[in-house]
């Protein structure tokens, strides 16, 4: 290893301090979900390639494994990296149900490799937190309202406690939004749903003329369609502002009912960062939803279309005897973080864990001083000893490099310097505690 | 996904439960390591082919990524899953140093892959916990005791808040043998350690035999190199022991000294649990090491050969004009964890994080309930509401297959059954405290 390494493109790498967020972040996250009961896994990063590509349109995006040097035989031919964690949770699901409780409450948060062209936002690697809820051939509705209401907590404590900026959730229903269609006479509410989607790339009446060449939309059909996607409210008022759009369907007044609960649902843990709005145009291309649908969108990264995502799917796995439905949300942990490092939005961690410096006055002294930085780590205060015996002067800049805010000198008697302030006070290392510690990783305490 | 999945050999997963047990043991790791001002970094799971098979030996062993569709060309061919979490540091410390402080420490707990046979202990998917401490040009030698007792006291609060059994770690120092071969005149030092490193799976005389075709040794050479791998002591008497063997050599004395200042260093974290021992046969076959060198072993499992290990090398990593100089030391946790769950050795966790269990009177009850649930939370008490309201003593059984200890009734008045005792009491959703809560997932705060 003697050349100098260049970044690989698409693979993003963060330096202590910035990864010193990243686990705040998560364990901020991780809090909220087990307060809800949910319960982590990991699943291994292949599976079999055959399992992934049945997704169909990302197979030019998969990473496929082979041995080197493995005979063309190989046992682990076949095998590739997973894509998303959804994937392998349905798997997980259908391998492990025999031992699982239903309804299943899981949280995950791994890595997912896509091989395809790196962009902000948008990287060969990247972190994801996603949440599920399983059922065993049933899952009662309201765990779509669970669901979302749980992330949207979850999101609230980043913005409150790491300083992500402000988040909305926009919610739809493809009950909603297919009810409403067929009760209109489209012919193909599915292409007509997926010209729907398209209205974040393409202005309004291209899409209306897709609605008449694709989905078979007569010019006052597809008006009707883009009438609805442009419903987007707060509150629960969308159901009137539909029924004034005056079709009758019993899929749509379902549809209603259930955006309504995730709505109301809803209500007391949104606020002022966090915001949830019914978006009759929110479809989601992915044709396995089956009611609720939501994106998540972050305030000034529009750009990065959405940071987040989920509904509900009927079917989430199946092993021909049992079927499985689930709802689950998904957040894009590096897709969010990664920007906000580059832009300088979120400021960085510190560089160590350590809080405490103990200075050293020469190799010899080296015992006492380990000794002092022991009976502060007894007590949970996370310290380090000085590399060399510099002077004073060198060993304070040391500690400054490193973001350590106290250094502590054990001559004669034991004294600390808060570096930030310049004050030194007697103190004694089995009953000092640092004073205004820096927090930028805030505990699982700290989230709500 | 209509088929039901079969299990990949090598590709170990976690239940639940058992999944809780290894993110205390990766807490309770993390927790130590930060205590004495470890800084954590992920590092991307891929690197360059060419920089992972300069190790030489594990080529064949290596999962080569390609895109699924990609042309020949295309740019993200060779790369390969990273085998061990030191190759990929070595490049991070390199592709960053202009970024960092040094000494760095970091810790790092991640999987790794290899394309072996899989068998007990030994997996293709496996994760392992690194602690390392770099240099720029230089590194004290007090590093070397530094991270070996770090890792004491890190796996000495495993045995105590997880369970895992007694670890012991075997010492030596490259120094040492080399300069004990070097001043017994034995011809092809390398080559010497290597053979002497097979005694754990041959016998002494059939050592001896390699020792003597493969190094050049006579057989006086021979038997004096298998008296100095017989010593293995708890303290530095193996001072005086190997001076005993009358082998008069400079880098033999300065090896002497090192381990003597390992096996002291280390004495006050030691302990019942966790012991330390100079091993002199101990040599580890990797060629990098230059001085300190270690395994872990534990106790029953000895068929797993070691559980970790590392060392002092002087070169970790150079891009040519500068070189950093490392020490470190690994833990498997798979290795560790996988056996010991399959042996029931380690008892599973619960299979949920709820520690409350609302029950559902009727479906009219779910808000009510819902903010009872909302209430334990806001206090840090994980609860999840019933999924349907059946009859109570249903719902107490659904508790208690989830591992949930308490069952909250919210009637004309709340009340809360420990289902373990079966006592039942009212409580007020906004002061109730559990008691007696199962605590198998040690938060960061038990661990020392």
């Amino acid at each position: 290893m003697s050349d100098k390494p260049t970044p690989l493109s698409g693979f993003p790498e963060l330096l202590p301090e910035h990864r010193a967020v990243e686990r705040a972040v998560i364990a901020s996250l991780a809090h909220t979900f087990e307060l809800h009961g949910f319960a982590n896994i990991e699943t291994r990063v292949v599976e079999p390639l055959e399992r992934l590509s049945k997704g169909g349109e990302i197979d030019k995006e998969i990473y496929v494994l082979r041995r080197l040097q493995a005979e063309e035989s190989a046992s682990d031919s076949g095998l590739a990296l997973h894509f998303d964690l959804t994937v392998p949770f349905a798997r997980y699901v259908l391998e492990h149900a025999g031992k699982l409780e239903f309804p299943f409450r899981r949280y995950q948060i791994q890595p997912a490799w896509r091989g395809e062209r790196p962009q902000e936002g948008r990287y060969r690697q990247f972190t994801q937190a996603d949440i599920d809820i399983v059922g065993r051939d049933t899952l009662g509705f309201h765990h779509d309202v669970e669901v979302v209401r749980v992330m949207v907590e979850a999101l609230d404590g980043l913005v409150r406690t790491v300083g992500l900026p402000d988040l909305s959730f926009q919610v739809n229903n493809r009950k909603l939004i297919q009810g409403f269609y067929r009760g209109l006479g489209i012919p193909d509410v599915t292409a007509a749903i997926r010209q729907i989607d398209k209205l974040d790339k393409q202005p309004a009446d291209a899409v209306a003329a897709l609605l008449v060449s694709e989905a078979g939309a007569t010019d006052e059909q597809a008006q009707r369609c883009l009438d609805l996607a442009t419903i987007r409210v707060a509150d629960t008022s969308f159901v009137e502002r539909v029924r004034a759009l005056g079709v009758d369907d019993e899929l749509l007044e379902e549809g209603l009912t259930e955006l309504a609960a995730v709505v109301d649902g809803c209500a007391g843990a949104v606020g002022e960062h966090v915001t949830l709005e019914a978006n009759l145009r929110i479809a989601r291309g992915l044709d396995y939803y089956t009611g609720t649908v939501l994106e998540v969108f972050m305030a000034g990264y529009e750009r990065l279309k959405s940071v987040g995502g989920g509904g509900r799917y009927d079917a989430l796995a199946s092993d021909g005897r049992t079927t499985y439905p689930g709802v689950g949300v998904s957040f894009g942990v590096s897709r969010t973080l990664i920007p906000l490092f580059a832009d300088g939005v979120l400021a960085p961690g510190r560089k160590v864990p350590s809080v405490v410096l103990v200075a050293l006055a020469d190799d010899d002294s080296r015992p006492a001083a380990d000794a002092v930085a022991q009976r502060l780590r007894a007590r949970g205060i996370a310290a380090e000893v000085a590399a060399s015996p510099q002077k004073f002067g060198k060993q304070i800049r040391y500690a400054e490099r490193r973001d350590i805010p106290f250094v502590w000198f054990a001559n004669d008697q034991h004294e600390v310097k808060d570096i930030r302030s310049g004050d030194q006070v007697a103190a004694d290392p089995d009953t000092w505690t640092p004073t205004d510690q820096p927090t930028d990783q805030p505990t699982p305490e700290d989230t709500p």
